[in-house]
């Protein structure tokens, strides 16, 4: 099994909902050796799941069908993949046991007998978030595995599921995560290491005042020969690799080195907070923080003297080494972030365009402030980019203290 | 012309981009009278595109091409589809004229002469923001579109497209937004409704604590009373349309009636700010919060007395009470809300198990306070939910008052 098909079943993925899933299940297939060759999403119609299912497996060994599950009408993808490879559903006593033990009272009767319908002879893989079982089917050397649609409950299902999808190759992969760099700076730096070597793959990710670079070969000298000149061409922008994130880094040095942090927001309103409680467990190291949006708050009560504000603009290196150095106080704690900037699209001025954001970091007493200027995309690529410099601000502070 | 289908050609996109595009296609080809029947994802491996193109124009009448019309060796969109429909390239001097003017400086030469070949009798759409034009050929009563891949370049261009691709139909839309409501009980009340009319098609999107209903049809007598029921069964959940969102609906009711917001956040961490603060301008009406995520934050800062946390704990109607009176009184704002729950994964009890959130609002004297349970998916989902539902609740106070 060399190459996998991704049919996407539901016709909201044709109107209002974004489909997610080919980049999430092509880094899992990698994982297993096997590369996503195609998507292709096909809305809730009999006729069209059955012929984007027949051009799935026309192109691939194995079809990974998400979608359509469900216990309603316009749920179609068991009947659908039962016609094209003339194979019956049958009513599973099995299913039926394990729905009523874990739902009996919040599902209502037809749709519990719907979702025990099964694909005779196929391999049910257990939902335990969820009512739709998935199913794994081989039929003419083709393997098909269904899954219901939300990632909630497919992805607990794929630690069983890679067991029926081994491969025999092996995919190397390395995700490099950067700071600081734009996608453009990254491409030409690396562009030695990328024309010399060419059993390789890469694709190059923009985000936030982040981005990510991707390394994709079968060829493992190469690719360890490749990996090792990047990451000394990039050391030290580089905060991670994988799923690593800039604030999953710094949760864990803030943890390992048992620190607290506080925040003062101003630009990105709450957005620094809300990325730092994302991560479980952040009540350890972060005690809260002041989204101070007007310029009276942050002289009320982040006791930002007037006089700075007066002179230097609520969005300036003065204001900002204030905000951060005063939360620190207010909140006791070992490190803070301060944020100050123009987010758009509004109230940009000549002098301080919008995109424009000064931040500081502290930590003990030591304290750092860059600014940054982002060429307007967004209200909200200007407050993510600020909140991942911050973060990045403070873990180099970190890192290297 | 009724059906179209969109080929979107990229690796990437079956790598590490996500592909964004199709709602945004189907929302403009709806208002044409066309309806999207299908999205497939090629990589950029020629006899890929071949095959996925030629699926699509066996499955639609309007085949939309968008990627892979760079310069560069692995563009090779032009060449497939000049293969698959067996007509030549050309070179035109046309698109040379255009280009050489438009990026005399930045273009590259062997680069200029690969964008410069069309396929023979194509209508070319002249593209102001890159160097790929895009192109509009007919063959056997199909209408092909080719267009670059970003966003910012195809998307000046539709403008022009438009006129190629107009088809006699009119599709009514309209997307209810609803809060408050599980999508499963939007079908329940719906049901009577739904079954009624049969010219009528419909998505449930799921949210956190909100939900869409999206109403689709070409009767437009069937569409016009079932959005009449439609509206009147859901009346008073429905807070708004098309792309409103709460926090937008909120920020309306706010700067009509000229008051000023701030928030106490525990365990959404500055999420609810974040939101507010996602609307342009918002700076009107939201002065700023606290997020107090360590209880002694919560007693020091926000002035909970230490008896209620004490006494009914942090999660709980009386700490949300103190939170939400207090942060109104320190940032003197008309309103305030305020957000104690548990978000997980960890941190539950028996009695007040994960998902578990209270949430108040405050209005001058009046105050609201509401209880919430999300049956555990994720910490984001349980923040983004508390957001929603403290929004809807100050909403429906703002509105009724």
């Amino acid at each position: 099994m060399k190459r996998a098909f991704f049919v996407a079943v539901g016709s909201e993925l044709l109107n209002c909902k974004i489909n997610r899933y080919s980049i999430i299940l092509s880094e899992k297939l990698r994982k297993e050796g096997i590369t996503l060759i195609g998507e292709i999403t096909s809305p809730d119609i009999s006729n069209m799941i059955i012929k984007s299912i027949k051009f799935a497996s026309e192109n691939s060994e194995l079809i990974i069908i998400i979608g359509g599950l469900g216990p309603t009408f316009d749920d179609l993808t068991r009947k659908s993949l039962s016609e094209l490879l003339c194979i019956p559903l049958v009513y599973s006593k099995k299913v039926e046991k394990f729905l009523s033990f874990r739902f009996k009272d919040t599902i209502k009767y037809p749709n519990l007998i719907n979702q025990c319908y099964v694909l005779k002879g196929a391999r049910l893989i257990e939902n335990y978030n969820g009512t739709a079982f998935g199913q794994i089917i081989k039929k003419n050397r083709k393997t098909y595995i269904l899954l219901p649609g939300p990632y909630s409950e497919w992805e607990p299902m794929w630690e069983k599921i890679k067991g029926y999808i081994k491969s025999n190759r092996k995919i190397f992969f390395h995700r490099f995560k950067i700071a600081e760099m734009k996608e453009i700076e990254v491409e030409n730096v690396l562009r030695s290491v990328i024309q010399k070597y060419t059993n390789l793959n890469y694709t190059i990710l923009a985000g936030a005042d982040i981005c990510e670079f991707s390394l994709i070969s079968q060829d493992s000298k190469q690719f360890l020969k490749a990996k090792a000149e990047i990451e000394k061409i990039l050391s030290e922008f580089i905060y991670g690799e994988g799923e690593d994130s800039l604030e999953l880094k710094t949760a864990e040095i803030l943890k390992t080195k048992k620190l607290t942090l506080s925040t003062a927001e101003s630009c990105t309103g709450g957005l620094l907070a809300s990325t730092l409680t994302d991560v479980p467990g952040s009540s350890v190291y972060y005690t809260g923080g002041i989204n101070a949006y007007s310029n009276e708050i942050k002289i009320k009560i982040l006791k930002v003297s007037q006089n700075t504000i007066k002179r230097y603009g609520a969005v300036s290196e003065q204001t900002v080494k204030e905000m951060a150095l005063n939360v620190k106080k207010i909140f006791k704690t070992d490190c803070s972030i301060a944020i100050s900037g123009i987010a758009g699209p509004g109230g940009g001025t000549p002098d301080k365009p919008v995109g424009t954001v000064f931040i500081a970091s502290s930590f003990k007493n030591k304290i750092k402030i860059i600014k940054r200027f982002y060429p307007y995309k967004s209200r909200s690529f200007v407050k993510k980019a600020s909140v991942n410099a911050a973060l990045w601000n403070l873990y180099k502070m970190l890192k290297y203290s």
